[in-house]
């Protein structure tokens, strides 16, 4: 057995109720090491071409990684994979908290599930067994309810638990799986796949703490981290992710008004700092780490009574909810924030959904009897919140919005259409192309759909170390930040396999990264190295990260998909109002000539945009060349 | 500065006697590194297109790299780059020696040499100091005599004399660059280059001896190497190079009779061990290297005595001289060897070119009439002595050879065309694509000919570690041996980037090296950590060396050279005669396949087999696209 690792597999047939126990061999779990690279392999292995998203065929698969578990900040993640049924593509979600290193000390590294059960059930994993339990009295629950009385039916009151809450039963095309009640596998529609396979939980408690192989060398690399903590994410840890709201403003960053303006009247009242300073209750974390990032927030008093049990915003969530909606009312956007872990839905395609009403309803292609009385102009925190529980309910107009902004917009038709900001239809996170251009490119051509922690964007950091971490990627800091050339393609496209990387052997993006984390790749060769007892090499690792991206290319290439499905909203190439990023608006023609750049760069077919058999052999993946009969 | 480097490169314009002294930035020191990589960088910046390979208008680089000098084993390295007088492409050859840690220690990291001096010249260089001297009087002197002209002239007897003899002043286009009168950079043609430019030699001597910036480090991986020293490389610290013979003959890949058969009769008399046991004085070293690979042989009775001065034959030479002529009498290769470092010659060009025209003399199309009357059958071992001697002088038919075997062959024409055995006009070294088969691609693509040490050849190896060492790489053992599949091809591109990194670090293939080497990848990451101090990865160092290669290639396409030029010699697709490759031969369907498959790999261009722009700037050389005008 690998160090690090549990050494054990689980498959799950929900139709038949079968399980079965694989322990793949060293070779498979050094070439595809856990998280997203892993749950590709089984999903171009096991999803069927043509799947439909929601039905049994679909396979949603549950990965860990080599370090998930061990004492070091930023290990403790897991990753869901499955066809996504908001992007017809492949989804992919990662999510960290104490479920992932429980799962590992229930001995399983990762979680294959096939099939449909005929009624509601949950697994339960403890300690290297498995089983499949009926989950009918949990249908419908929200996450705490659930959480709670499975515990109870359990007496495990440690046992952690993986869920959907009810937009995922009732197929919200943007659901998420929630652990621990507040955090989520939150982008692409995992908890609809999950739904679909009346699958309410996964279950896990254990004993068997996974062992380095080096244990000195891993407490040395804890105890850097420890040392540097401060200096480098001391505000990541003191603010959480809601230090960035403050940022973005300054630059003209932050999408206000459905992605309308790059700064928001009010921002102050949602920074992370406003957030300390009033409704944090407490600096959370997830298992082993010492950032201390994530928020509890807890509001008694008011119009939006908000449970510390759903945790607290993130900066995407204060955008999406906030700064996209006009909205600056923080109680409101944190009430919004418990409804989606509540009921299992992603914060940023719900909040962005909502925004997207709102520019509609503004414009007049949406009206008070579209959206059942609710008033919907920019700034409504009231109805904002009202929107968001009827989307998890799917309740009147939220039927329509649970299809997500893109599908929705195209149904209604009117011109909303061209208020629509996704990619591949999953809505926009809450960075903005027009200020840090190679989320253009990115959010386009990644594999998922738009996404934000999919590479390193382009701003300059003056932190100490940025640069010297930058350059093991043989990489500079990409100034200027107002251009698309290609360098900066080149960067995007290194630090997006770095990115793939860091989720495959999946590690929190904000502990460790190319630039601005905790630790750096070479770090990160280290944490292997500790975790398994190889002796990897970052070469080894950045081909790691190319190879999981080319593996979701060539997942949605035998999907028809290609290059023609890598478009940006129109929306980036209108000029922001106001702020310091008034007037900027992404070049088409550079733009363009980016796209040209990074396919050439990412060896793909120049007019498809996906990996030629060459670019799969040379990845050492010949297999997945077959399988697409190229 | 950088620690582990001087600082200090040295711009000499021979045509004006004008010495410059460049300090390169850090950036240029980490993003060029050192040998081959930097050598390119001068190469494209300062060799106008359509340059002359023997005009004032090429430009010879010499460079070390950032652990010359330290002591470790396997640090002590020269490369010459230059436009080749062999191969009308780009030029690189390597060699060790105590030359390249004194040039360190005398305050220089490279020296890029312009123009054509109006008489013969010395450059000498000491503690940071350079000057140009007159050389008139060294010129035509053999290696050994003007080196301790030299010497005694400077009184310095520890000088380090980096030079070419007769052969390199008579422009034989084989001739190479010598150190120590038995260190050579063999190949493409160096010394002629030189000898064009009228520079007879480069002196050096200092004592500014390069600091690690991490010395712990440094001693820690020296150590490491010590200890495992036995282990890994024992046989060939004590059989040398020489050591492979036997082990060639047995798997029926020692080149024989001008290629025409993998075995040799009476191959045992020219062995590593019979060396050892029988002509063997010592066993020499480079500076700082504790694997003493190095032979010193010395012959002092019969008909080919041999001075020790001039060291003793390798691997490469007992084949070109013994095997692919017939010869089985050790003292006359070494003779022929002695011949060769005297006169300053590529044994492998040199010995190749003499088997070509044993085989053209065994079926006639040469005669004695051309030979000036020496009978050149296989197994005359004095008539290759003697050929050998009149090459170097360009006397009588060795006029002639001296142009190589294939200009040889173009101009004498009757058939003697088909008996060439070259890539680029470069003959091949002593490893067989009917055995190895990933060497008929490399040979054929490698930018400067064919070239053994251009990547990992494709046995397998049994010794322990191989395995582990190949995994850094992400790459495992190709077997099976007898094809050119994607595997294998996947194989040879990856550790070609190696080689081509372990030329830019400017290391010893043997000491370094993907696979059977005494350190691994990831020990020569530790290396340039532990010389300069930055945070260098395994990614930047694959990195370095892909974009070496490319260079390589981009100089070559602005000669108008494409994948046309790629093309291997007949030979290898004719079927080998007896002993266990009996019948082996190249399948040229197969071959066809794994170029298209290498191009695509490489990212380069299908039908040129040249790096496109977007190749180059993903690399982030965009200054060599501009340069070449893509």
């Amino acid at each position: 057995m690998v160090k690090g690792y549990a050494g054990r597999i689980l498959h799950v047939d929900l139709t038949s109720g079968k399980l079965e126990v694989e322990n793949p061999s060293e070779a498979f779990y050094r070439q595809y090491m856990g998280g997203s690279a892993m749950g590709m392999y089984y999903a171009l292995r096991h999803i069927p071409a043509g799947a439909d998203p929601l039905g049994p065929e679909n396979v949603l698969i549950l990965t860990l990684g080599p370090a998930t578990g061990l004492p070091i900040s930023g290990n403790s993640r897991v990753t869901a994979t499955a066809r996504s049924p908001l992007t017809g593509a492949i989804g992919d979600a990662q999510a960290g908290g104490f479920w992932p290193a429980e799962c590992k000390n229930a001995g399983f590294d990762a979680i294959v599930v096939k099939g449909r059960a005929a009624k509601p059930v949950y697994l339960w994993l403890h300690d290297g067994e498995a089983e499949l339990r009926d989950a009918s009295h949990l249908w419908g629950l929200v996450t705490g309810e659930a959480q709670a009385k499975i515990r109870e039916e359990l007496a495990e009151p440690k046992a952690e638990v993986l869920q959907i809450g009810p937009a995922g039963e009732n197929g919200v095309r943007f659901s998420c799986i929630i652990n621990m009640c507040n955090r989520a596998n939150g982008r692409t529609g995992m908890g609809a796949v999950m739904g679909a396979k009346r699958l309410k939980a996964v279950v896990v408690r254990g004993h068997q703490r996974p062992e380095a192989a080096d244990p000195e060398a891993l407490r040395a690399l804890a105890r850097w981290g420890l040392d540097n903590l401060e200096r480098r994410v001391g505000s990541l840890g003191k603010y959480g992710t809601a230090k960035t709201v403050g940022n973005q403003q300054a630059d003209g960053g932050l999408p206000s008004y459905n992605w309308t303006s790059g700064v928001m009247e009010g921002y102050d009242k949602i920074t992370g700092q406003t957030m300390y300073d009033t409704i944090l209750r407490e600096r959370d974390t997830c298992f082993g780490c010492a950032v201390r990032c994530k928020r509890v927030v807890e509001v008694k008093d008011g119009p939006f009574q908000v449970d510390p049990l759903y945790g607290g915003p993130e900066y995407e969530t204060l955008a999406t909810f906030g700064s996209y909606c006009g909205v600056s009312d923080l109680a409101a956007i944190s009430k919004a924030n418990e409804l989606c872990n509540k009921y299992g839905m992603d914060t940023i395609s719900c909040g962005a959904t909502v925004a997207w009403t709102m520019e509609c309803f503004e414009k007049g292609l949406i009206t008070a009897a579209d959206t059942d009385g609710l008033v919907l102009n920019f700034g409504n925190a009231e109805a904002m919140v009202k929107l968001t529980e009827k989307i998890a309910k799917r309740e009147g107009f939220g039927k329509l919005l649970g299809e997500g902004s893109a599908r929705a917009a195209a149904q209604l038709g009117r011109g909303t259409e061209a208020c629509v900001v996704a990619c591949k239809k999953q809505e926009y996170p809450a960075h903005m192309p027009r200020v840090k251009r190679t989320l253009a490119l990115i959010y386009a051509v990644n594999p998922f759909g738009a996404d934000h922690m999919s590479h390193e964007h382009d701003p300059s950091y003056e932190e100490d170390g940025y640069e010297a971490y930058l350059a093991q990627l043989d990489l500079k800091d990409p100034q200027p930040t107002r251009s698309l050339n290609a360098e900066k393609v080149r960067f995007a496209l290194h630090t997006q396999w770095m990115y793939s990387c860091l989720d495959s052997v999946n590690v929190c993006d904000f502990v460790w990264g190319p630039g601005w984390q905790l630790y750096s790749s070479n770090h990160l060769v280290e944490l292997v190295r500790a975790a398994t007892g190889w002796d990897v090499s970052l070469y080894e690792l950045v081909k790691l990260g190319e190879r999981r991206l080319n593996m979701m290319r060539a997942f949605n290439a035998r999907e028809g998909m290609s290059r023609h499905d890598d478009v940006p909203p129109e929306r980036i190439f209108a000029p922001l109002k106001g702020g310091p990023s008034d007037g900027f608006k992404v070049d088409r023609d550079e733009l363009a000539r980016a796209f040209d750049t990074y396919y050439g760069m990412a060896g793909w077919d120049a007019s498809s945009g996906n990996p030629p058999r060459v670019k799969l052999e040379e990845l050492g993946i010949a297999w997945v060349a077959d399988l697409l009969g190229l």
